[in-house]
């Protein structure tokens, strides 16, 4: 352990991939990344000595390099790149004084983080979209599997009318393909080199930056852009509204879960484990350790988000103050959603329904549910104030005494007159009135498929 | 005047035309447009009688409604769509009471707000499109204009090195034509209808609930979505990120505007009119109201992104408090964007430009902006930390003693005996190392051309 | 109606106490009660001519200017002041010349628009501590006659142990006291004139300055401070960051009752009344249009407080773009805070609880709550662990079999070889294991009369 | 370097001592300091064994625990609280059985946490307070030694009036005395201990619980509250949001001084050293490393607050996601606070100013800042708006013709005809209109004198 280390909480909010994308060790090294393939594309090009090349990159190593001195002569030079390219420099000068001349040619310090920045993001794109098929297909699962499954819909935390698992499930889904949509369209923006020199014209390589740019992009798997970017940051924030509007959705699913988990409604339980959600002192305790922890990513990343579009007037050739908010907050929002998306993927994949309480719960409503139905049956024959009225004052009664709709409507003369009692009953199935929830459930696999063909493209 | 109107400052935030699309009016209009067009579509298919579409539709009519009333009632029913619709029956009954039954068939209040929204959000897409392609146009003017004009390039506010004004200009261009991108495809996404019937199951229309939400779909000119979105708002919120991104970049150029427009740099200024960013008492004022505007949008808009990113995870088959949460949010988002980009607007195509001043800025830098060039051309002569060394102390004397690079320079014997007076002033000479500014700015100008022409298609 | 009113939801979200106070007219009114307080001291001081203190202070009324032509002269000059100002010496010279010369002496527009937000303030917080007091009341009422009222304890949405709704409404009415305690605070920092002149020096006024911003004070009933604020924020954000604190406190309140209202819960509502939350579909509906309005408040009011604090670097002194912001975000902040309070005032006087529910809830947890006095009961007897180990799985086998802690304990052997039936049923009882619910209630009581004592002090 | 730590950017933004107060080994030590104050004062009353305090207490070490395997367990757990005292008790029995078994005895998780965190907060506070009143005393002496250090004021970033860099650094002061203020007041709230257990009735510690409470309030030299505050989180967001107010003057301070040291005005710089604020290409850069760092903060914190704030609502008795969101939020507010306040103090303590360059900005101005004076002094002679206009119009040709406001007055017939060449010359002194900047900026002194008294008090 570092003597001041933060890393308690590390696990419980962002997946181990994503933790190794944003560490220092990989910050530096994406940084070093970029020195390399620049070197390679001016040597390349005969901008620096071709020989150089070679033991540039091979002493682009970020374990070769003392982190807590970078840590200090960062925060007095004000960038970290500023005293690694230093310290690259002064480590190749002892082996090869000519190449370690030739170390950052032409770039500045923030081309080098910028770039750094876009590999790690890169990398925490490929993970996200990957555990996001992961869950995709998950749900997708639950959707087939769960097309009869009934139970209560719920608006405003309360009673509206039956839907079906499959249905709620579907909500997810859709949601999280057009998340898949948003990422790959945000990816094609983002993944672009920075290259602009100390001032966004490569004056100090001549007529040559933008060939060694198209290499250095070509080298490092990126596009070259149109210009630098140094202080036109909407790539780089449109990945953080990107992964916002995912971990909303993730929050959306995790507070359907938790509150179908409360004991009073036992709808829906996380996968059980030692260990997993017990308390200190209650022995009968099974929390949603899954939920809470998506819920608690959904409550912090926006306002990470507000940071980063506060953070976007920055000014001229190179911003003050608003790229330096950007760089703990970025990874952090990356880091979250991994962490989010990790959870949703256990709870999802090891979800327990009990299906029997659906039903029960749904039961329990006393009919009410069937409300809608009745009152649709009854406005042709009472008008539909009256129908409407009438059946209010029936759900009321059914609450009040503790009976059910169907029985206090069997009571009532207006309505006792014109339907038999299986007649009735048929409306009064509060399992009955499903619409066109399969149908939609099947629309929103379809869609999913679509999607997921598309991105897998 | 509304006894308690709040709009004295409508004009200075937010375009005309965008206050129209989010008044009161507009926002009871689009939820009766949703109206209107739910009978028709149910009336051509049989769902309701054929004949009561017409009489629905020739109520469906903001301007009939008592909004003081409405205003009271929703506040107490929980949304406006509930006062909304009762009055829409009540009036109708009046004249044609079996109509007046078939109003709102099948749906449910959010169905109606939601889609009305959306409506709303189209007409807002529309003119933000059109106001963005006139600044891209403005922009790109400035662009062409400008790939000889010459001045400081400013990093951490601090003199870096030359640039053009083109380049700058390029840099905000390109950044606008991203954002046009970004709206073209949130658009696909959310020009949606919402049509789910109180639980997302079109329950109350039996089988026909997919055949009306296309027809309904088709009346509105909006796509139909695989499901209800009631508690999946990421569309919606999209729009929000997608337009903080925007204004943030609206918020650099006033930035870089504002700074230029100081009395001591002198480089540009907002247009003058009569009336114009004046001061109560201070005769000589010219204030930059532009771009404190564009600044003030940039400074609010993130904190109502927040909100709508926070108020996502909602609750089951319909929320509770988040929903609510969005309906002033997002407007004011809308609202906000469009001033900024109609302050943008102005100031962009009235810019005036002191192109002698930016010189003359360039000028006082003593020459410490050749400071790179002199460094390139001394490190193969004398090792680059050397080089580096002697160029950086030679800027601190320019300065200190108010005198020049060129001149300092000239009396280190170092440097004077490697290079001819002439040639020291060729690499000291300010305005000379301006690298590729003018093909980046075409560049930019190229792939501008390329998002337009895509945008129009 | 006005054109391009937006104040649909005004009654959802503000109490009409407070959309008066933070109406156009309003703002403007404080505004001029500013000049004729500064013509008053200007007059009284001999600074102006005393005798033009009355034409001015009876010309200072907002009701003589043309709003919708401040706000278009408004959006041009920059601030409100300017043509207000204006419109007010214009009208005036028709009558009284010399009077006209007088206006605004000394003064800068900032000077008069933050003091008239200071004025509203003043108001804004009288109506809010009014309110705080008038809920607190209901509150002590509600703990006072519930100290018997035994409920599930709920954490992480799981049953814990049995509470007292008297605690639960202790908690509530403890985090009020701290807030009136802070409004207190608050109020004494921000009561302040803003005063200083177009640069904070009050150069224009010469010696008398500050002479004239002490009489200004006093007439206003407001402190002088020991400089302007112009671009020193942190009193008017302070105002903002407490109602937050506030506002949070009742979102808690109101996800508490709308969690108990559920359904499945069903142990407390919102008062009933003729169009409240009803549906416009479903006649059974009863929805928490309180809690919602509430929880909306309390997921708006984060973001614009983070607005403001982003809000405030303002430049120099006087700020371009920051000050701005503030404009509409404060008064929003104000308004919502209104809102949600006025709405727990309605939901906390007329809450209807049903305390044989919670008892009945309480008993469904299948004993499980006396897991912890249980599991202590054995420890001594079997170890820690293993007593916490057994009762585990004791409630485990409870709930999964449907019967209860009681029932499966007394089957196991080295439970029963220990206790008595009637002693093991004193263990289970979950109504017996209340601690010291009662005197925590009553501290809560204390100190919110301590509190509230000082707060009328 | 564990392999993933994240602590490259720790000094830039953070205080050595903070990072020493919030790294994970500190947090586990609180926690651990409440457990054992917990045995100590349960073992003094005879709630547990008295002589197993002195075990418990012994083992209270955070350096004998496996910080990798906490971090893993907590995940699963849901809190580090649990793992952390199942592995106290277990390291506990091996030596002393008993006393293992009355470890965290009557207790819940988030006592010890969030008792833990209070503790850590007051010695952040501690820090602050210190760091506060070393910068205080810092900005004292600026304003004491330029009480006659004239320098252009601005507003809008345009020329308004001259000012005093002491009213400027007063204006500094001032808002920092108010911080303290606030931090005394929010400390004197915040500093309880949080003790309810696992349902915040104290109920497995019988009658015994408050008296548990008071002694272990003394021993942690915190106070008892009246409730327990596990949901109810006012006390430590108001940290928080005092801590942002703190830091928005910070960013306003940092503003200021990075507008001054711009190479256009050059009126003052942040204290150079090697290594500090360079460039990895351009050998003449000096950037302004401090005033970006506070800016990143100010640009930081405001969206952590939203965090927080948002957070508030949470669930009955403990939250489910809220609580979790705070765990890192709260404390990267206090890391980013230290920071900002530590880089202040480097830069004010070490600010170097050049008040010649102050004075040669104000004569540039062409003498435009006396358009006040020189308007006041024509009102009486020409009426104000006459007054007012001439001036305005001399000063846009004095600018224009690069002349001076004098210059062009004095060929003024209006103006020439009234005032003799030396009368001129006197009211267009841009040095002698300065007011009551120094009486104002010594109230500032004596202010936060008074308020320094009382934080010492």
């Amino acid at each position: 352990m570092t003597p001041r280390a933060r890393t308690l909480f590390d696990q419980a909010f962002a997946s181990e991939g994503m933790l190794d994308v944003f560490c220092d060790h990989a910050r530096l090294q994406r940084l070093l990344d970029f020195e390399a393939a620049l070197a390679k594309a001016e040597g390349e090009l005969g901008v620096i000595p071709s020989r150089v090349a070679i033991p540039i990159a091979s002493y682009c190593n970020a374990g070769r390099f003392d982190f807590a001195r970078l840590a200090r002569e960062a925060a007095l030079a004000g960038n970290v790149a500023i005293p690694l390219v230093a310290a690259l420099r002064d480590s190749l000068a002892h082996d090869d004084a000519e190449a370690a001349l030739f170390v950052h040619f032409g770039a500045t310090s923030q081309d080098a983080i910028d770039t750094g920045l876009v590999l790690q993001l890169r990398d925490a794109l490929d993970l996200l979209d990957a555990d996001l098929k992961r869950l995709g297909d998950a749900l997708a699962g639950l959707v087939t599997a769960h097309q009869r499954t009934v139970l209560l819909g719920r608006t405003w935390l309360q009673p509206a009318l039956p839907v079906t698992f499959a249905l709620k499930a579907a909500g997810w889904l859709s949601a999280l393909g057009r998340n898949r949509e948003r990422l790959r369209q945000t990816r094609e923006r983002v993944l672009v080199i920075q290259f602009g020199g100390a001032a966004g014209t490569l004056a100090s390589l001549g007529e040559r930056g933008l060939d060694v740019g198209r290499l250095l992009a070509r080298e490092l798997k990126l596009a070259l852009p149109d210009l630098a970017w140094h202080t036109q940051r909407d790539r780089v924030v449109e990945v953080a509204t990107t992964l916002a509007i995912l971990v909303g959705g993730l929050g959306k699913m995790a507070r359907d879960i938790a509150l179908m988990m409360q004991f009073e409604v036992a709808e829906a339980w996380e996968p059980r484990a030692v260990g997993r959600g017990g308390s200190s002192t209650l022995p009968h305790k099974q929390n949603p350790v899954g939920a809470a922890a998506m819920l608690a990513a959904a409550t912090r990343v926006p306002g990470l988000v507000a940071t980063l579009l506060a953070a976007m007037p920055q000014e001229h050739e190179r911003g003050l103050g608003g790229w330096q908010a950007e760089w703990e907050s970025l990874p952090e929002i990356c880091l979250l959603s991994s962490g989010a998306l990790r959870h949703a993927i256990h709870v999802i994949e090891g979800l327990s329904l009990d299906t029997d309480r659906m039903r029960a719960n749904l039961e329990a409503a006393r009919g009410v549910t069937a409300a809608e139905s009745m009152s649709l049956a009854l406005a042709p024959l009472l008008g539909r104030a009256a129908a409407h009225s009438l059946v209010e004052a029936a759900c009321r009664a059914a609450i009040d005494q503790r009976s059910s709709l169907l029985a206090v409507l069997s009571e009532e003369p207006e309505v006792a007159s014109r339907f038999s009692r299986s007649e009735l009953a048929r409306l009064c199935d509060p399992t009955a009135y499903l619409g066109l929830a399969e149908e939609l459930s099947s629309r929103a696999l379809a869609e999913y498929a679509r999607i997921s063909g598309r991105s897998a493209g």
